[in-house]
């Protein structure tokens, strides 16, 4: 069942849309370790110039793109007599995801990475995919794109790819089931009364991963797994009657898949983001890095527990969009930013996050243009903002009320 | 990453080599759970011939063969009117055994199981290998024969069949380990002392799996691990180097595949034979089964600890037969069998079992025709022999010296 193979011959093209931030960083990491391998079209990022241009210099990149236009001259004159061509702005950005390379990493973080990850998708390729919102928010229109273009689709989050690797051990239609593990967030073992009065810096102490304040806000709150589930959904055509999370907080196991005749297979890791970037940078060839192995005996024990719903009711308002389908996913989404964003300025109580996403898809349900799945990037986007918008007013009222 | 198919249309054609033991009654089962699907040639069994005769009524069998010789009256008798073809003996055994079939379950015990295996991989098609002598004995032999006839053998062991299906998600060259799980057996947490006063009826007490006598008692030396680590490296083509154990009592995660760039994939399953049995009756494409799903949530908690070599030194004396290579493993194998067989009859003490098999090891090393690796079925067949003499000499002198 083993077969051989030699690595990729030629160099491998590549454009890091999101070149600076956690992914972007660890991604740069493992094109420096093996520089050959590789030739780097484009490095693409916000705002941080001297990341971009330090990034763009050391990969010899052809080009950077900053996404914000006011960073131009400061990047260009960063680049001054590297050679390497310089633009700005959104279009800027959705030219550099659209030059053909092999493989492209999207790790452009939040709305924004929707619209030049479709540029690359569009283009073909490989995708390695880390910004959730393609999924959650534009899962069908992105999946679709992705099959007319013959884009294959990898995914960089540790639960995705561990799940994608636990499924080369069989088919699409032998799984019985796809569970995602979690690590269960800081409130894991709080009581419902003490998560009522949880503040920012409670919820900011994530015990095993270090990751940005939104995604941790959201693996307390565990609409971060909901969000993953309805990513698993996309990427692995599977409903929400085949989907599960285990809680597990020594986040080991990452993901698992469970077949039709009993067996399990399982993706485990190491807590560091470049084993997942590697199966990615590498696939279908497995790369050779220096990450410390796992070793379970150190480890000691790997313990598993059930979702409480009830403290943690996020996760179920992410399952029932997924199987509510339509633009709910997308609703979804854009009023947890917001609830989020509210919660970490002191606006809203840790509860009131999932509280307000609640109210949001309820008052989204049946409202005109909030019914559909999008169809387009530009569908989702709109969607995205009416959501944000209604998230809003709701936000505003309950202030008012308060 | 994930591809669709349809079920195998044709009838599958089966043989079971051993239909009565643990192994066969199992495999029988899941055949009778969808007749249809399966047309069995020849169901083959060592003496106990009413079982034999239940099984191949029940499964329209067109030959059945015993091995004892003086069981085939009875067999005859109780197969009288069946239609059933009536055979006995070796050779019997191994002319079933080469009948033209899609899938042979090679699941006679010991190194009686050596010669109709071999006939089967001969053959071609598909061999679930659930006999250990065919690769321990005679893995060079077994593993370039089946090479020859484009036989593909399956590992029925759960630890072997779980590392074959963690194995599909990478190519040979990128295996960094390959990983056995240890239950401990029933000696993991007793001293050195406890265990140098263990009785037969302690070994025989196996915390996780319900088993032989004889296999029970290599679970509790560890020396039943070795003998899988050498069957690992015959079956995956990895060195010793690169195989190792790690003991984890609950038995639910069976054998994992440490990658190259840091991933870990893993095989887990409920502790029930037909799991590994089904995926190997199946393949390429997975059965459905009714067996009850593994339970994470309920499991609670999975430990992991290193081998404590000074308790357990078969395991070690294992892995220095499969380094030492040559006729060792065959050596170690009779010598093992020996050696428990006298503590089962209480002529040896626990810790006297690997205490005899380095003192066989020794003493063949160097001898003529103990010392080359087996280059036919006759050869190790012949290595064995001399190998259960030595040890039988040594028990004896061990006898007479106390």
């Amino acid at each position: 069942m083993v077969t051989s193979t030699d690595g990729p011959q030629a160099p491998r093209t590549v454009t890091l849309l999101g070149a600076t931030g956690s992914i972007g960083r660890s991604t740069v990491d493992l094109l420096l370790a093996d520089p050959d391998r590789y030739e780097v079209e484009a490095v693409v990022s916000g705002r941080d110039v001297a990341a971009l241009a330090n990034v763009a210099r050391a990969l010899r990149a052809k080009v950077a793109v900053v996404a914000d236009p006011s960073c131009y001259g400061a990047l260009k004159d960063a680049l001054d007599g590297s050679g390497i061509e310089v633009a700005a702005g959104d279009e800027a950005m959705d030219d550099a995801a659209a030059r053909p390379v092999d493989w492209t990493m999207g790790a452009v973080v939040g709305i924004a990475g929707l619209r030049p990850t479709m540029a690359a998708v569009r283009r073909g390729g490989m995708i390695a995919l880390a910004n959730k919102e393609c999924l959650v928010s534009a899962g069908d229109v992105f999946m679709r794109e992705a099959a007319e273009a013959g884009a294959e689709v990898l995914p960089v989050d540790s639960e995705h790819n561990a799940i994608a690797q636990a499924l080369t051990s069989g088919r699409a239609g032998e799984v019985s089931k796809i569970i995602l593990t979690a690590s269960g967030g800081p409130f894991r073992t709080w009581s419902a009364g003490e998560i009522a009065r949880a503040r920012p810096e409670n919820a900011l102490k994530h015990p095993t991963w270090t990751m940005g304040r939104k995604v941790t806000i959201d693996s307390a709150s565990l609409m971060n797994k909901g969000l993953e589930l309805i990513e698993a959904h996309h990427l692995f055509g599977v409903g929400a009657d085949q989907l599960d999370v285990l809680v597990h907080p020594q986040s080991v196991v990452h993901g698992l898949v469970s077949w039709s005749d009993g067996s399990v297979v399982a993706g485990l890791a190491p807590p560091d983001m470049r084993v997942p970037i590697a199966h990615c940078l590498g696939w279908p060839v497995r790369l050779r890095t220096n990450v410390t192995p796992l070793d379970l005996a150190r480890v000691g024990s790997l313990t598993f527990e059930p979702v409480d719903h009830e403290r943690f009711p996020a996760l179920r308002l992410a399952l029932d969009a997924l199987s509510a389908g339509g633009a709910a996913p997308t609703v979804l989404n854009a009023a947890n930013e917001v609830a989020v964003a509210a919660f970490l300025d002191g606006k809203l109580s840790f509860p009131g996050i999932a509280a307000l996403v609640a109210t949001v898809l309820e008052k989204a349900a049946g409202r005109q243009g909030l019914v559909s799945a999008p169809q387009t990037v530009e569908d989702a986007l709109a969607i995205d903002r009416e959501a944000r918008h209604i998230a809003s007013e709701s936000l505003n009222m309950k202030l008012a009320d308060a």
